[in-house]
């Protein structure tokens, strides 16, 4: 979060706006908020921010994920898509083309065994978007932002984010060219707006969403991710496994303004219709390639669950519980041979350096209980993880780690740690951990705790975990409840590892709750909504009488008893007294009209 | 948590409550769980538990918390109250006498200046229950579980909590002698179950209710008292401000199976109609004696707001937060005079000490927002509290600590590390710590990772916080929420600490999850009902269709692909192939039916 001040906002009004925009008060001065830009060193970069407007005049910036959803001066229509945004950029690097693309096939939808019962393609599914075809590298050297950053090279992407962070570009670039920091931007997704997951940078939240065989249209789909990125989700993975995979995210990306993650295992999955021992690396490839080509930011790769692994799991409570680790478990054991991912690892890294993919490297053996947090099989999937960091690296491939997943406070740090020394810093993406499995219903709190924990420590993005965790698919609710309670996680994070800025939120709002602004506590408040809703709910609209409701009678209660101070300091007549607290009023209003200030003896 | 084997439970079965309990299943096996006791060393010292009965066979038996309640052989009626469990313990002692007792006063309701419009005391709302005196110590000596710990008696409250912490009395009582744990059990509050507060044991979790002028009555008081015992409150404060104060909490303690806390200095300021320079010592202490006299277990008291403290909270960001701390702040400056509660301290200890009210030093510096926390005011009254703990338990007055609030989580472990230092070990008592305060309307959740971390540090108790927090007044949904996430907490940290058995609980209800026994991780979960509710929500009812839904697809997957391998294993005929899996079976059978076990190669 910065002050407006230190940029310069291109800002458009914004009262129109259903969400948290109040109209003119009537004095000419406007209140609540409006999305608002700040703008780069070219025209075409211009950074979404959330610009609240206080009822004292001042100005608070929040960073927004929201995209041109939020702008009510653009026009967006999810059967177009949103505008190209990074096109220019990526054409202007000179560095790939556009080509044939491998053709989409009904199997890519899941109907290979098409029934008639109900398996023929819905043609009316179809993204109904401008036309495009793929791009990729020239001339097969990586064309990633890792490449650009160690080169030297100051991307408009890296320029954009350091505008986000309120960092310096050169810092972008080092933390990328380091390794230690990811941006994820397939060339063939430029309608993002970038974003980075590094530890040096403010914590990020991860949204899952995802179609099954029986519930979920594609409108839901592409609605739960406008609405997870409404709420604050720095990216989303689509973990679609039912039918329509390949059009349902086609749909996603188009309308996506943060990068996409998928697990490429759950579709090549699909295409052999769910039976683990007849995947290939051809299956595979194929299917990276397909998802690439769509745009995808980010992949998880579970090549880290190697054949002697999965014994480490025998004795476990709760076994394999990553459905990509017991795909693999399951492929290793039917073939008794070393995992297809993990010996066909290098392809794959060229593969994803010619579109930019970020590997997100899955942790296929995390523990799924207390009791197996911190074991043999999660550490030892660990070491080669680190292992393939270092070849990704290589490869000039962008590469993040995932990490569990549950486990108990106490274990917590072990994991952040290892995971730095053993991935030579690499951003860790982890998944809560659950600090307790005795809550089932309540699992976005239960992992938020750990959430908040790991990623003080160093975690750089967090997968959040909503209320139906290990119960069942979360709806609209739920999945704005996830993102919220995710964003408290990050958010605290950033206040522990005193990230600059971040408690410059904190104090607006604390600020605002002192002098009993409400509006301006809602507008800054994570959920706005909700916040004045709970409010108007139970206290009446006196201003008197909030006082008494509000858990902080200080304010009030003192002001009130400063004035009596006053009257007995002074005493004497009417003339007097009065004379004295307009004096108090004074050093009170210089003091910014804080109510302690002049208390001092 | 402790499995049934341990001890004799003098069970009841249950299976007719509404609660989680399921009907017998028609073979004559009864599932889902009821409430039962284990049996002390004398009739009357009975420890309920909640039992929980798996499909596997297996019980579990957890902490309960509910009261009579829940057990359907006890006809409860509020109208009479909870039976004196304690008394014959109490008077077995020898040491207290019956008393006439102070008489009530109109005010005691806040009906001092009583108006016609609506100030008449509805005598309706007397407590209808049996006439009782109040008791007090027959020689002024102390009668707490302080002195008699430390005079080496193992009283039937030490042995209760011991059974139901499963540890050994003698550890009970050292903890208590030491200071180290209270047992808050006013000799007036003969119906509560003892429960101990102390870092060596469970971390506990207060829950707060209380009217207010305008909301709120005597009947909903009492059914959030009993709603919030009911997910596991383990004390509740009674904070109400409004009419019928005296009435209300007289009502609230004779139906609470825990023990009361109050803030005496909320009813003594409506006693000199909230004005606080009115106060006077002789005020407070009578409005002490009339709570002692009905029982309140125990009793926060700001005396570490002391007068030059005040002066330290000018530049702060939000002043003073704490209610009683701006009112003492309010009398010290009226009357430019030191606090009356820190000048009679000495003679509050002996009348605290005479009904066994515990002291909890309330912390009414605490800060009120990331900014203003850890600063020299909090750490200054601190450093009182510490000094106040040493003359408490000169006098054999139990005392606990209680500490902020608002604090980022790199702040909170000095904390606890400060508080353990400056009071020797007392129990501290923390509200949250809030980790942000960008999140109005999440606060439980913003509060909940804070007191995760400090309760794993050492904190013996923890004040829930509800969603409403700083917005209303909780509602029952509210106050439900509130409860659960700091069970949430509680446990988290219990775990973290290592403490004897309770990953016992997780471990049940992980092998439950992988074993998809949704019916017994229903009945183990902190909140059962919700966790059915969302189950049945998105999950067909067919057990095929739950493993796909469930993130936890190992296991059914595994179990096929286990089938696949064996299969290709032993090749040849079908009955080679029968015969190989009929011996796999048996493995399983052996080890416990771990789907993982056998695979190991």
């Amino acid at each position: 979060m910065t002050t407006a001040d230190a940029r310069t906002p291109a800002s458009k009004q914004n009262d129109g706006t259903p969400d948290g925009a109040i109209p003119d008060d009537g004095a000419g001065k406007s209140i609540g908020w409006h999305k608002g830009y700040v703008q780069g060193s070219r025209p075409d970069l211009r950074v979404p921010v959330r610009q609240v407007h206080l009822t004292n005049g001042k100005d608070v910036t929040l960073y927004d994920t929201s995209g041109p959803y939020t702008d009510p001066g653009i026009d967006t229509d999810v059967r177009r898509g949103l505008a190209p945004l990074r096109e220019n950029w990526i054409i202007a690097r000179g560095d790939t083309e556009e080509y044939a693309g491998r053709p989409v096939r009904p199997e890519d939808d899941g109907l290979k065994h098409t029934s008639p019962r109900g398996g023929l393609r819905n043609l009316d599914a179809v993204f109904p978007g401008r036309p495009r075809q793929p791009r990729r590298s020239r001339d097969g050297r990586p064309v990633t932002q890792l490449a650009y950053a160690r080169r030297g090279e100051i991307t408009p992407e890296m320029e954009y984010v350091a505008i986000r962070e309120n960092v310096e570009a050169e810092v972008v670039r080092e933390e990328i060219a380091a390794g230690r920091a990811v941006l994820p931007a397939n060339v063939n997704h430029p309608e993002i707006e970038p974003m980075i997951i590094g530890k040096r940078f403010l914590v990020k939240v991860n949204a899952n969403i995802g179609n099954s065989a029986v519930t979920s249209s594609i409108e839901e789909e592409v609605d739960k991710m406008t609405w997870a990125t409404k709420w604050g989700a720095d990216t989303v993975m689509d973990l679609s496994t039912g039918r329509n995979i390949h059009t349902t995210r086609e749909w996603v990306l188009r309308n996506s303004p943060v990068p996409i993650g998928t697990v490429p295992l759950y579709q090549a999955l699909e295409k052999v219709d769910g039976r683990a021992e007849e995947l290939t690396w051809e299956i595979y490839k194929d299917t990276v390639i397909e998802q690439a080509e769509q745009g995808v930011d980010y992949m998880t790769v579970h090549a880290g669950v190697r054949l002697p692994y999965v014994p480490l799991t025998a004795r476990r409570k709760t076994g394999i519980v990553s459905r990509g680790g017991s795909i693999m478990a399951a492929w290793c054991l039917a073939h008794h041979k070393e995992s297809f991912l993990y010996e066909h690892f290098e392809e794959l890294c060229e593969i994803l350096a010619t579109y930019d993919v970020t590997y997100s490297l899955g942790d296929g053996l995390r523990p799924g209980s207390i009791a197996d947090a911190n074991d043999e099989a999660q550490f030892a999937e660990l070491r080669t993880l680190g292992e393939l960091n270092t070849i990704a690296k290589r490869f000039g491939v962008q590469t993040m780690i995932e990490g569990p997943g549950h486990v108990p406070m106490h274990k917590i740090k072990e994991n952040i740690d290892l995971q730095q020394e053993i991935c030579e810093e690499a951003p860790f993406y982890t998944l809560g951990p659950l600090t307790t499995d005795v809550a089932p219903a309540y699992d976005h709190i239960t992992s938020g705790i750990g959430a908040a924990m790991i990623a003080w420590w160093g975690t750089a993005m967090l997968c959040y975990v909503t209320p139906k965790e290990h119960l069942g698919l979360p709806n609209r609710d739920d999945v704005k409840t996830g993102v919220i309670t995710y964003k408290i996680a990050a958010h605290a994070a950033d206040l522990a590892k005193g990230h600059p800025g971040a408690q410059e939120w904190d104090d607006a709002l604390s600020d605002a709750r002192f002098e009993f602004r409400w509006e301006d506590q809602f507008n800054l408040a994570l959920d706005p909504d909700t916040a004045r809703e709970f409010h108007d709910e139970t206290l009446p609209a006196e201003p008197a009488k909030t006082a008494h409701f509000c858990s902080m009678c200080g304010p009030k209660f003192c002001s009130m008893k400063i004035s009596q101070d006053i009257r007995r300091q002074h005493g004497g007549s009417q003339e007097e007294i009065e004379e004295g607290m307009a004096e108090k009023s004074k050093e009170f209003a210089a003091a910014g009209n804080r109510v302690y200030l002049p208390i001092a003896d």
